[in-house]
């Protein structure tokens, strides 16, 4: 059983992360609130999203019963697994207001019911076994870490797609650094400590597709600050809370190899 | 003779009604104002069109002369009808601001003067006999009634393209509903009495093309309240008022079957 | 040796006013200031630019050592002559704010750097060789000045669009008019001497392109006026200003023949 209400642009805010990543996937339903990890189609990008079920308005959950045939229900578990399009959620989502959004699973039904005012809606959940198997979570160790605005970060990748179709990210000393390269322009973004909200100092830097950064940057447009964790020809981790600090989103990126 | 002036935005809110049906149609015109019944081309939409003469600034009609070879001037209608393109007519006007539109009919010349400031426009009539025939109003009584927000209803509409292609209008008890299915999904609006201006009770529903209903709803976007006309599998009447009540608009929409 | 600053708005306002005519062209850098001439690839409308110097917050001009592999560096040149691609540079600064811009020229390495903030981007010069010839100006004698509103002007382009391929300006005695015919219909805006800020009254008219004329009025829509030089026949130049009077603009374009 699951029940929960909460303010339309919040959760829109949270999809709008997913989205930037895949079209559905499998969300968790547990006590503690929601949680979803999912690769991208190509197994470029990987989206790890958590929300508290305290930035609800109200949140019921009780554990679901066995889904086998057999009578066994006394046995439970501690979470539910529900396949969702989160798309063709968002679409809906995105006509109403800033109203509150009544949620409701039907795990029998196998629906979801959203109610915006007068206005119901109901999807029917994928099927779990159709959907990609939730992704591990590789071991990474970031040696830098670099907070900036999201703003300034956005501005650069929407000046870089005018340019060429990779960047590089990296630090130089105590320098953040956003380079692309096309064939006759270059353009580079460059911050130095004192320009950023926090620099760990070296010396590295990653190239990576900038159709696969342009769609997260896009998926973080209502957070302030970004967390970028970076290291040596190595994947891209990206940070930042959504839910006024009660969601957290982590979006990683594998590098690309430099052909130079 | 036909000479006329008319707020602009006023004339455009008119003339958008008639567009959302049909591109071009018959006017005719009157001492008591214009008047305009059209079908769009597949025979499933009906539009019937008033304006009262006293919604213009000014507004000069004398009847016009015996269209025939013959000298008999002396003869004379009490209306006159022109065949107009109606969406080539609103282009032009979409540039211009609020300002005053001045009509000028030349019947000998067959052409419409419409002029906005120093901008004058200067369009051919169609000829009568080359557009489709006035239709005739079908009988029909509605046994219910509801009058809702226009506001609710074009936003349900916009909801239920981005899941189906037809949708039901129905009222099952106090409650009037619209709910469109998808493959995976439904979307229901459900409003009870209280939450519309009026509501006639009763056990009915009909479905229709949203392609035809999307378009009403463009036309009806000046109204504030919209009058829903049901029955049970029976064509659906849309009446609103447009030019602040001087403007009368009926769309007739024909029912689908239900295939279950 | 160039280096400048300026702010961006401004440099946005005068690139617009280029990239309206050519996509690329050869920018002559001198002491004085900017100046361009340029022609369209079907050569029928030419574009004059010049900026002066003082409109920069900053602009230090030295003039360019021989280009020849010889070492006589000693011989200079009064102004240097860059090729830039306009379209793409325009494309880079539409993504900043309105802070500074930053412009600096390397003539040995051929690249031009441009720095927004901290977000730095450099472009490789464009072969001047590989350019279109600079177009001489033509000596033209224009019986007729019309000085208009540019919201005016460009109000009727963005209608006449609507109607036909041609537009016709002309004075007849002490009125301007544009008229554009399409198969059915016909616009035309007639301003009296007094609804214009200059006309010198005359009968004559030309035909022009509309396509052309769509696109200098893009051209021109920073400028509160326009002088339009009109003639029999003949030729059509529009002047205008720019960045607060320090720049202007020459639009040039060929007439065509009316084929009645």
């Amino acid at each position: 059983m699951f029940e929960a209400k909460i303010d339309a642009g919040v959760l829109r805010e949270c999809i709008e992360t997913i989205t930037a990543i895949v079209d559905e996937g499998k969300l968790k339903i547990a006590e503690e609130g929601l949680k979803l990890r999912a690769v991208d189609p190509a197994n470029v990008a990987m989206i790890s999203f958590e929300l508290q079920s305290d930035v609800f308005d109200e949140f019921r959950f009780a554990a679901k019963e066995a889904e086998s045939g057999a009578e066994d229900t006394s046995e439970s578990k501690a979470e539910t697994e529900v396949g969702i399009d989160f798309t063709k959620l968002l679409g809906i989502l995105g006509i109403g207001g800033r109203e509150e959004v009544e949620l409701e699973l039907d795990e029998h039904a196998q629906k979801l019911f959203t109610k915006m005012g007068c206005l119901a809606y109901t999807v029917s959940l994928l099927d779990p076994s159709s959907l990609r198997k939730e992704p591990k979570v590789p071991e990474l160790e970031f040696p830098v870490q670099v907070i900036i605005e999201t703003e300034e970060f956005r501005r650069t990748i929407r000046a870089a797609e005018k340019i060429g179709d990779h960047i590089v990210l990296g630090v130089d000393g105590e320098v953040f650094y956003m380079e692309t390269e096309g064939e006759m322009d270059k353009l580079r973004l460059g911050l130095r400590k004192e320009q950023l909200i926090h620099l760990t100092p070296g010396t590295l830097h990653s190239l990576y597709s900038l159709d696969y950064i342009t769609a997260m940057s896009k998926g973080m447009s209502h957070a302030e600050n970004i967390t970028l964790n970076l290291g040596k020809d190595y994947p891209l981790q990206i940070d930042f809370e959504v839910a006024g600090g009660k969601g957290k989103v982590s979006y990683l990126l594998a590098p690309r190899i430099e052909s130079e």
